[in-house]
């Protein structure tokens, strides 16, 4: 593993999920792994739980960490090559990544959606610059388009808590009163049909998620339909993909509740939280849930994925 | 111990300030007491002495700590339960309590006086809501009407210093130009008076605190009589409690001096800063007082704090 | 070393130097020298890569480190000795410098230029302020006029690269479109003119530098002329100094491109960074110079610095 930026950096899915399992059994098996060794995280926008999963990760083995919350307005990056730089931006990226990379053993980075124009966004230029002019290995924090620690964690989640060797997994859309991103539900999708599974997404109408996530998935528009006999009901707001960054539908009924819930194969309900309740899920539905062990499992997904960073450097 | 809110969670308060002595005079003595936990400090208003003493603290135990700056526009969380959360608030304190809980273990969070509505901020909402939800022990780093690291390190500070076993102690009001909360007084009078010593209030009319505070102490207009063979002047400006938040008064003639201090017992003056220079107190005060002192011992207030929470976990 | 704010502060350059070097071999060689030492950073306006660099300088030392970023509207501070604070004031230097002493064995600041007054600026009142109050070791992290620890990155960089003994040194004024400070061209002739070597200044008209750190440098309005025969071209934009903080040329013929480096003795490109390619150089003198180096020795000139300090406490 060079970078950890998608499930196509993982060569072995089942040892990554076994390795995380692991340091949730003993956290502090390998704390002189990371000895000597810093973590710079830079923010190109807001993190609570992925900064703090993280850090805590690195904690967990031994590593030191530096974060570094950017302001956009204040440290403007250029990304064209060769541009007269007289504008606005203050520093290259070329530079500012080789930069970092003399301070830092691995750096994480947390890009975003612009949720305006859809070629921007899934060209992910911010990623994968940082990607081509660091010395160090990247870890995507959550990119404009894929999320792939909170991912790692969901998987995991699965692993653990599944009751048959080929559980039905069903990504629900779930309503939101604003536009958000596709990367959860695309990364998701794309480390879920690695696993043995049945995968099946349920969304209304105009919501279809980029033909790149979709193969092997049955797609759905009748909510209740896609619940029948499913073991894990994985709700996730999603704007538009089509019509980019649009909201299209905020139609409660696809909010889901415990009436939904009791048509599984007494399915498990997830999310990676932040959560809207009573809009995504109602109370009840959230209550009874593995939303903390998703949260729990992140951290120790990250811990799987910067130990084995560690261990090329 | 299992939380850190007021002195009502002290079972022995004597034993507490000699912990905190102790770690003074060998601030390592434990230094493998927090070895792989980890401290999250949780700002939802800006702090500087509070987060470097307990900072500091927590590495003398060896802790990792985590700072979270929460900007309350950027990050509304949801008091209600049952709410339909389709306004502006992005997550339940009941899910970020509980998420915080799975990095941190321990969570110190400072929460803030609106002082608009005293009801509002006597029901401490926002902290006894991470109490409630939290899965790990809670320190308050100041609530909108206590700050019980700030006192317990007052506390230590008097215990150090006084000349007699019952020395007298004045906790009295002084000018601001702006409305500032009751809690640093508010906590002072709940620690101090399970201290053995003799306690008056000194303040302008229109200026009590709430009687929840005062049981035991004398309550003085007179400020000049009320530092007559005084051991200890405590300073501070509170803003009104009847008619709450306002500020009723800023005479000068509150503003303490030498001439005032002659009149103590050889008095110490203290103050828990920031301090507003010759409004709340003159030069030639602050200069020969016991505030650097009582700053100092902020740090051993949270690391006698953080150990017995420590040992509990 | 009692601080570290300019080369004034060094009584032996060339063992500084040495033990920066050393470190850069070895840079775990004293990782317990830090040990139980906390190292708090004040940045009064942002900071990345001076942040970044002393951050893992302190970790390779083993001390701890504590990073605080003032927003200077929120917590504004006194200077002026007997000042009554009644307006926007809310703490005075004197006892936040006091303060922090208590929490931090070593404290960095960072200062900056306000580039309207050029004698508050020159003044350097904050800087000394904290120096005057603080009970522990300063070390400058730039202020309005002198960047040290730059510099002596800056020296080592040079000293490490050099091929004869005594190496012409070009410092290059560069268009740059915004003001800038003349602090990291201050102090490079500060440092420089220490050490064996013909240093020469080349600046358009109106560029001069204040006369107290030109002394023993030649001076040359002709760029070209000046790259002859040079090892080391430091490129900088500086604002006015006579017409303090105006920028009065923009003419981009003092771009440095790969026609005038090729003037040089085989010279070196070196600049602080953040850079405006193509404004102050061209991409493929910068693609092929010193300035990744450069940032990487900032990490080794911190930890030579902190290394000193922490040897005299």
């Amino acid at each position: 593993m060079n970078n950890f930026l998608s499930i196509d950096d993982v060569t072995n899915l089942e040892a990554l999920v076994a390795s995380a399992r692991n340091f949730k059994q003993n956290p502090y098996a390998k704390k002189q792994q990371g000895e000597g060794k810093t973590l710079g995280l830079l923010f190109m926008n807001p993190s609570l739980r992925t900064r703090l999963s993280t850090q805590r990760a690195a904690y967990n083995l031994g590593m030191n960490v530096m974060v570094i919350n950017v302001n956009q307005d204040s440290w403007q990056l250029e990304f064209e090559d060769g541009s007269v730089m007289d504008g606005s931006s203050v520093e290259h990226v070329k530079d500012a990544a080789a930069v970092f990379s003399q301070y830092c053993d691995i750096i994480g980075i947390r890009t975003f959606a612009g949720l305006v124009d859809r070629l921007v966004d899934y060209q992910e230029k911010v990623l994968h610059a940082f990607v081509k002019y660091a010395q160090v290995p990247i870890v995507s924090l959550e990119s404009a388009t894929l999320h792939p620690l909170q991912s790692l964690a969901d998987v995991i989640t699965i692993e653990e808590t599944k009751t048959r060797s080929k559980p039905k997994v069903v990504l629900s859309w779930a309503p939101h009163p604003k536009a958000l991103p596709q990367a959860v539900a695309n990364s998701f999708l794309q480390w879920v049909s690695e696993t043995d599974c049945d995968l099946m997404i349920a969304h209304p109408e105009g919501y279809n998620l980029s033909s790149d996530f979709c193969s092997g998935a049955a797609i759905c528009h009748n909510q209740e339909e896609a619940f029948i006999d499913a073991d894990f009901i994985y709700a996730k707001n999603w704007s538009s993909y089509e019509q980019y960054g649009k909201v299209l539908c905020t139609d409660p009924a696809w909010t889901i509740n415990q009436e939904k819930m009791s048509l599984t194969n007494n399915g498990q309900f997830m999310h990676c939280l932040p959560l809207r309740r009573n809009v995504v899920a109602t109370d009840e539905v959230v209550d009874h849930s593995l939303v903390l062990v998703q949260a729990k499992n992140r951290l120790f997904a990250a811990q799987a994925v910067l130990d084995q960073l560690l261990s090329t450097l």
